[in-house]
């Protein structure tokens, strides 16, 4: 038996078997509901409204998160409910996964480019009862008389196209020769071969379109990691896959296909063919690494957390799915260690502060953010959970970067005034409001150097036994506020990270105060404002002149490894010279930790 | 709209879609019906007779096959009726492509096995907060520290499952390595790494389930080609697949199901796991191995027959869908030319005539036969169309090797003397038995040198302007001939072969008085009887102890192939030693296939 659903008002409806939740009906129709704890029922996020019919009763648990009015009203958390009738269910923009501000751009750095495949024109004989020879014999004998090309095997995926594609272009090609031994694509005369760089952050993908032999980018794309549907973090996610290895397929299977699909429009956009890309280069996170190529997860989500491979990896496109030239190449750059992984060698490759001299603080910030040292040379670096606060999760009005989050906050004549994205009516605090936020309310005494909140402002109050501080008093729309509790999340998240610059300047016998250079990249990153980073003690007291934000470094990163034979080797010799340290068991962590809870 | 069809009596029955012929029903429903020109109707071969149930009226085309009476009796050609309601259809064994006698066996070459897969135990060290070492990493730190195995990659298939399989084992496995590089499977530390030799024929199947390291043979099995349900001849099969990727995807699931299935019967038989299987060796002529490929055949149905490749080829298993161990390698023999091919190189490599001393004719009968001559080291190597006559096919109470048929054909006083497959009544002629009653025939006097048949003895007979020999009466099954057609293709077969070997001792400038050896291989091969291939110049006339039936040469190359690199290189080096020559445009070629025709 099946109930026809529909989600309004992003309008996808459809059948969906009896007994799956309104969570697992809206995965299935493809909305993307917010499900931190990937519908387990303890993050309260996947709240909607049935309109029209019949869903189970309240479960105990969801009062936890919706007042007895809002369940009368018909609000419920999607993975609670379940329908019992056809019904019509209305999703608050706050419990979608909604379209974000998403960070493509980085500081480009220039380079000549040393692509791993080169392509060459050439012109065959065709075949006669004088020359029998087989057309991959043809197409070598070729390459090596027209270029002196000395390649010695075609892909089997090309070997499977190769007769009809030379036939129909009349003998003339371009040839894709990659290493200089393989043959990975025939292209049209015309075509140039192009490339695709990709960085899948656990929220937001990155893609870039290139040309592999001038190194020039055509197109770039950022879109949501689909992933987001079956848990906002990788804990969830890895979760998830090792529940069922149908899950785990589906899981790659929604990256791949979003590749797919970023791929086909930036090609669109361009006037090429998703067939011209034979060279793909993909950074993430050692999870998102594992999960994209199907690789076993459950021993990296418990400790020790250790990785089933670090080493960079090529491999097929068509052992990926993915749909560019059937023998293009899909190259993984290395991983450290299970929670520092390919992208933190990206961004360390893009930022240069590996060759750099003195002292420099490379930090990419996000629900884990990984933080390298580079201390005269020697690399040291860890990952601290800083957990998603900084994404608007686990704050009460948090929420993603969209339009209507409030991004800046300042106190003006004693009153605290906001802006939002794009301008319109405030939403909720995404990661760089809520900094804002804190660090007004910190300089001002509303919160003390503890985290305690004061109620001597008049926006301050105590409501239902919590205090809060009213941004945006509440009319048609709920009033918006920055409880207490949001202050204790984010002296834990900005804490973690604070005990991860702590511990590896005392594992590398220095102070603050000798770092002559921070860089700060990630979306986060580039959005936030330094000067309340420092003042709530997120990031050291240093001079401002010494922060650079940098954008998205990981995805520079993938660009210059696509292109670059010579990246590629210095991202592998990169990982080799990181020193990882364990955070949790280095000394004097609790102390460290203890101290980094403070807001100075 | 769906029809019932019912085929009996191999008791096969289901759904049909209305529209079907009757053809597609049988092969949608697995029921293989002969076919040899791919349901066009110009064959004759797929007639069943309706018991219950309509069908679209007969073609004007089936006239030609079936007389008014069998019309009557509700015999039809099952390509050219379509079920108007559900059916009842009686499929006669001659329509069926039964399961038939395979020639498995062949002269086994007792090699030192020289594997380019070696396994060895290695025990791991559990991770811990001091060794954080991946699992990929942990695992080749272990082969170069216990066996001196500089291992320096993990196949995806591998790294895809070493962490569940590590720990599952308790961090004991036994690792398969592939050229000392690569990690191609973990076993369980019992188990013994396994190979798979297959030699797919045209018609047949061999598969041999090997020990990889001991080079011991575990089991073997004789199959039919389940390509044969979508034509009997490769051309018939690479039209199918050149019509739609589809077709051609069909014909390749076809074989590689059949591969697997039948390597999961071996590998029960034996009590071991088909994933132990790490390597496998598969020869074909050239179409098969392109048709299993799934490479390019239009342009090798056509002349000049040129194959896309023709180099020994290195895959994943993965790439073909064999179900062996997922990282495990396919390796194809070389090809020579369009109609020579692998199976041809692995023919001369079991025989070792390659290497003999002296003249030597090796000779692959089939459909299409290949001959090599070996002239003092020099390889000269032709096919030549000899049609499927040697099958049964185009004769008209031909069958193929299975029980009932006629083998064996001797003149005892005065009258023919037949034995049948299985020694149960005759239902037709198979190979040797219908070049046993040429030979017969043409010793008696009853057909001439020319090929006319006389009518001068009791059992030949002219009916509907036709000269025909009766080799069983009629009765209440029909009378079992042997016609001056039939005379005629066998001329053409026969001649087709003879010519093949004329125009390799021209070019070589020998006549056949010279060859010290004749090497036959191939099922039919094995089974004819020499001195009738003797006297209707079929094979030239030699001392009979010049001839040696070797059975199943090409499967026997396969498994020396599978478990020897050195012979691997051997194939490569025979394939690039060969001289091809081009039958159809070799000087003479039209005189010598004129004087073929006759009979001595």
């Amino acid at each position: 038996m099946t109930y026809h659903i529909d989600f309004q008002p992003v309008g996808r409806r459809g059948e969906c078997p009896a007994g799956l939740s309104l969570l697992e009906c809206a995965r299935r129709l493809g909305v993307d509901l917010v499900n931190i704890c990937g519908g387990a029922g303890t993050c309260g996020r996947c709240i909607v409204q049935v309109l029209e019919g019949t869903l189970s009763p309240p479960t105990p648990g969801e009062g936890k998160f919706l007042s007895p009015e809002a369940l009368a009203e018909g609000y419920r958390l999607a993975c609670r409910a379940t329908p019992l009738s056809h019904c019509k269910v209305r999703v608050p923009p706050e419990s979608l996964t909604t379209p974000q501000r998403t960070q493509v751009e980085g500081e480009e750095t220039s380079i000549e480019p040393d692509p791993p495949v080169r392509s060459y024109l050439v012109t065959l004989a065709p075949p006669s009862i004088e020359d029998l020879r087989p057309d991959a014999e043809r197409l070598l004998d070729a390459l090596a008389e027209q270029h002196g090309v000395a390649a010695t095997q075609v892909e089997l995926a090309v070997l499977r196209d190769i007769s009809p594609c030379l036939r129909d272009s009349h003998w003339q090609v371009r040839a894709v020769v990659r290493e200089g031994r393989n043959v990975v694509a025939l292209l049209p005369p015309e075509a140039r071969p192009l490339g695709l760089a990709v960085d899948v952050g656990t929220t937001k993908v990155a893609a870039y379109l290139m040309d592999m032999e001038s190194g020039r980018t055509l197109a770039a794309r950022g879109i949501m990691n689909p992933q987001i549907a079956y848990g906002e973090d990788v804990v969830a996610r890895m979760t998830y896959a090792s529940q069922d290895p149908d899950q785990a397929r589906r899981l790659q299977s929604l990256v791949i296909d979003a590749l797919n699909h970023t791929a086909a429009e930036m090609a669109t956009e361009v006037g090429v063919q998703p067939s011209d890309i034979v060279e793909t280069v993909i950074v993430g996170n050692t999870a998102i690494h594992h999960l994209i190529l199907k690789l076993p997860v459950t021993q990296l989500a418990r400790a020790p957390y250790v990785p089933a491979v670090d080493a960079a990896l090529d491999l097929k496109a068509c052992e990926l799915g993915l749909h560019i030239a059937p023998g293009g190449t899909v190259h993984l750059l290395p991983n450290i260690a299970g929670y520092v992984g390919a992208d933190h060698v990206s961004m360390l490759l893009a930022t240069g502060v590996t060759q750099a001299e003195g002292v420099v603080l490379a930090i990419d910030i996000g629900t884990n953010t990984e933080v390298c040292l580079v201390n005269h040379g020697r690399l040291t670096s860890l990952s601290c959970a800083s957990g998603p606060a900084f994404e608007g999760a686990h704050i009460k009005h948090g929420m993603r970067a969209a339009s209507g989050a409030i991004e800046r906050v300042r106190f003006v004549d004693g009153r605290l005034e906001y802006q939002t994205i794009g301008g319109t009516p405030p939403v909720g605090l995404c990661g760089s409001g809520i900094l804002d936020v804190l660090a007004q309310l910190y300089q001002a005494g509303i919160v003390n150097r503890g985290g305690r909140m004061q109620l001597d402002h008049p926006q301050a109050r105590e409501t239902d036994g919590e205090r809060e501080f009213v941004l945006v008093e509440g009319g048609r729309r709920p009033a918006i506020t920055f409880t207490q509790k949001d202050v204790r999340e984010l002296q834990l998240a900005k804490g973690a990270m604070r005990t991860g610059i702590q511990v590896l300047l005392e594992v590398n016998g220095l102070v603050a105060e000798d770092i002559d250079q921070v860089v700060i990249a990630g979306a986060f990153g580039t959005y936030i404002d330094v000067a309340s980073a420092i003042a709530i003690d997120m990031l050291p007291r240093l001079p401002l002149e010494r922060f650079r934000q940098v954008g998205n470094a990981a995805g520079m990163g993938a660009k210059l490894a696509l292109i670059s034979r010579s990246k590629r080797a210095e991202a592998q010799a990169i990982a080799a010279r990181v020193d990882y340290v364990e955070l949790a068991s280095a000394p004097n962590f609790m102390k460290a930790f203890a101290q980094s809870m403070y807001l100075e």
